[in-house]
């Protein structure tokens, strides 16, 4: 909190009350009184000034307004740490010049047809294989993901390709046996502010790919960051998949903008999922192609051999031929923002 | 999935598949050829199908859309049971003709301003005391709570006062502690689809307040009590608290239209949290008394004697004389909607 | 604009030419050099500051933020006017403690059942008629009003009844025709930002009901309200009806909480209209009641007398019946807050 | 309208009187009866139920859900017209490979000043000169144009460039001015269902820039175009701006996913706004690229030599030689998507 607007109407005695505040938290005020208004700037290491005590003040009589101006994060902010982080998993790169792709399908539902998708998107250039053994599904009936079997069928589907494994965590009771198979450990959009699981993964030695919550602004989803890299994970991959917005052509709204937004806020990898953030396969492309040009540092894209079969989201997966027809379409427009795919 | 619309385009061929599919499931088509499109009414126990089957069908070629007209929750819909749930907490009703008010501090910060301020909610005429012992929090600078410490301040202002206790979970793994000690468990707004933790509360004799999501669209919603449900607690008490929306004048914008939206749709009481839903003390009068008007069974009002010395959310609290004029000015709209409180 | 604040990069040179910008326009800066950021405080008569000078500075080298404390809009402010505006419309009254209800069918649609709605409302206890003769349809093929045949219908209804005609503007052309028929005139919310619109009806002698736009903050809505009394009409109605948001179990999403926002940044009188608001007839009531007892100044309200012949929005509008039930039952609400209807 | 859904109470007498209904229409009724739920798939040519038919069953008794199959535009349809619209202004087209540049200040703020920019961006290799004479301005004491004798600036710095000018109307009265001058005529956000504006320049023979409202669905926007194209005016050029929603971070979000999914559903030429979508100039340039690579036909970019002193929308304006680079760093992208600049 850096910036005290005090209403048109608050007294001297309520002036002296603030301050006197602020002065026992070893904070200066510097007074600017407007014709209209008067206004207190909070000097000294404000960054100690926790949300509480900031609501705290909010509430004091005469008190119209307060502003922070610094950020609330700070282990991810670019003031930090300047230069881009760069995270190494198993010798493939994020952050770097190359853009790795994430692909796989949306639920591991079977040994065989895993196999298959991962021999695809390897062959088509991937350099992840995802998939989830954990679904968070909206309905209780819907099918909640085979667990520990399907993570050791990504790990083999690891060990035949050498694509490392990224998968998806919903509970904190799972991360030991997460650990053991997973190379990047994913929290889902719906998980974005599980305080809990955030602090927990903040404390192995594993990469998090940290999905945006729904309706979360930026500011929150590096708050987000903040709570894992606290525990001492810094290696923290952000990932835009789509907010909620009025409109409903799309299953939500991709906000690429949030890439370059990002890349002046943090030094942390942004890595863009087209997949969710449309809904339907048919608009994958464009949008992967777009978030390649707005600055991604990754991609994360559904792949499935038999969408029709598939045990969920299959509306928003490419087939196997798709996806590799758009990893060579993706190629130039990697060239042309000068980075390779 | 009832309905399946097919593209302009599509063959007598793709037809034959989709009909097929159908069957395999056990269901009938009944085709409509209009002169523009040609639909299929699926006929038969369409409950079972799976939201991935659905899906699967929304993938197959020739399709256009499909539409769902049976609600994909049951044991949570009015349909499956008409009359309204009551929900029994030691004697206290919610869902009756009187309407219980859940009040307290956002965090328990101390026995002593626990007690002080479970003394006051108590004379003002509240029926529930409320309390965080664990706070989901933005930033992980921020107080975290006092945990089960906390927990048993609540209890001894239960014994005191005879509240019965309301409180938060946030992890799967604190609900053995928090059942020795809560009456009712809350979910707060950002698990509300935590699906681990809605399973987990799922399994315990206690009835479970489950805040509406910040971005969660009312079916959705409902979606979550069903997780609850599905796993045999049938006493959920839902609490809408505000969704986001563009507007930044109040902290949410409070959709007091779900009151009677989840009258139609549920036989589930509900809640109003006014002080989460506009994030301003001096807002929360008007709204609770709308909220009254609009239907609600319950409300649930933060309530510190020193808002200026909280540690949470004090901008949204009520000191305890607002508290008490405002329960008197909400027995008249009570009764004009044919309710106590 | 009040506060600039630097970026933390900004050297002495930068801060200099921004001092010397604020001085050119006979404004002091204040500054106050933290430990992280400098911040400058703008002293002296802010409020001559344009939109433009504001954007302008934005745009300097070494400015990381703007921020505004002095609100944009300065006639519709509480703090040029404390009192609240009380309007006069041929003896009706909107702002003070009685709540008049202007009720009518969305469109005029002919002569004899707007005739037969304007008495069944008038017997009913509204104040108001009100219908469109100019509609904003959505499709360029639905019905679009009867134009000037229209406002004589509701010209003659007024005399029969008694009660003063509120109707849509959409077009400044049509202004003179409209100010010949209307008591009151209404701005639709997707023209609540059609600016020469605005200006227009500011040069007439006839009260301005003045819709929320579907996307419109509060205080770009205050804005808009600005640019009508800028031009001297100062009889401006708010006119609340539900904003935009993710939820589609209702039309809109009906901001209650705007009424007692507003009732704190201006003296100008609000009104509810929860038939828009909602968009189903059946949940207007609970919403009409919450909106009474947030302290709205006035309730609009579709009546229509046979909904299924309606040629627009038959699905919101009460049968006549059900309006007189509602009329009986808002009365104990409004006692309850001190008001009459 | 094409499928109606009835309530689960529905009985044989309400079937009846809605299949009479519809027969009155000359509309048939296939009746499908399934488990739960009775459904009534509309056959006939549904096109020619207007919105206020569709509205009128809706409120009947017995009906749960209203479902419209086909499109309600039909004009800006691809099923319509399946070829892309190619719109021809002097030589330059919008809607081919080529991937026409719209460039300028928002404002035209002087003679001298408009010139100079317009020599600017042609160099830099901009298709159109834009500005606005008319601006819509949020508060009514900021700038709002020069007028005629900014058109008169406009029309001079073609003469000189060569570069067909765009720009905005916001009053039909206003209409044989700016058609005198302008080669495409602009019509804003705020504008976007104005709908008289609409259809006053869907008879005048120039090509007309229709910008989509701040939270209009791609569907509403759609519905823009045909108010416009029912007039008989065919030549719309698309204008995706940024939608509003809950993240500030940026001015607007832009949703670049509209591009390919209008793609799919119109024939009309699709344009991106970078500017006003994201609002910072240092975001344009991603985002300008995103919307090549995502399959714009045309950007429209602001371009001010010197922003500082912008009457309007400094912040977001690229100097001159920030628009020349990005110029040239688009081109590998145009090409990687089979285009060019």
């Amino acid at each position: 909190m850096d910036i005290i607007v005090l209403k048109p109407t608050a007294t001297e005695e309520e002036l002296r009350h603030i301050t006197k505040k602020l002065e026992s938290r070893g904070l200066n005020a510097n007074i600017s009184k407007g014709t209209e208004r008067t206004i207190i700037g909070v000097i000294g290491d404000t960054s100690k000034i926790t949300e509480e005590e900031e609501d705290a003040i909010r509430a004091m009589s005469g008190v119209e307004e307060v502003m922070r101006i610094l950020k609330p994060y700070k282990l991810a902010s670019r003031e930090f740490k300047s230069e881009d982080t760069v995270i190494d998993i198993a010798g493939r790169k994020i952050g770097e010049k190359k853009i790795p792709v994430i692909a796989g399908p949306c639920a591991v539902e079977g040994r065989t047809i895993l196999m298959r998708i991962a021999e695809e998107v390897k062959a088509a250039g991937a350099s992840f294989i995802r998939g989830g053994a954990y679904k968070p599904r909206t309905s209780p009936y819907s099918f909640q993901g085979l667990g520990e079997e399907g993570l050791r069928y990504l790990a083999e589907a690891r060990e035949k390709t050498g694509l490392p494994v990224v998968t998806e965590i919903m509970d904190p009771r799972d991360l030991d046996v997460i650990v053991k198979y997973a190379d990047v450990i994913q929290i889902g959009a719906r998980n974005m502010q599980n305080f809990r699981l955030l602090l927990e993964v903040g404390t192995v030695d594993k990469p998090v790919l940290l999905k945006r919550g729904l309706s979360a602004t930026i500011k929150e989803w590096l708050m987000s960051a903040e709570y894992i890299m606290s525990k001492g994970n810094q290696n923290v991959i952000l990932c835009e998949r789509g907010i909620r917005t009025f409109e409903t052509a799309t299953r939500n709204t991709l906000d690429l903008s949030a890439v370059p937004v990002l890349k002046q806020l943090t030094h942390l990898p942004v890595v863009v999922d087209p997949s969710h953030g449309v809904g339907k396969w048919d608009l994958v492309a464009p949008m992967a192609k777009a978030a390649v040009a707005a600055g991604a540092d990754g991609l994360l894209i559904e792949v499935h051999s038999n969408p029709e079969e598939a045990m969920s989201d299959g509306e928003q997966s490419l087939k196997p031929d798709v996806f590799k027809r758009l990893m060579g379409e993706l190629k130039p427009i990697a060239a042309a923002v000068g980075r390779e795919i």
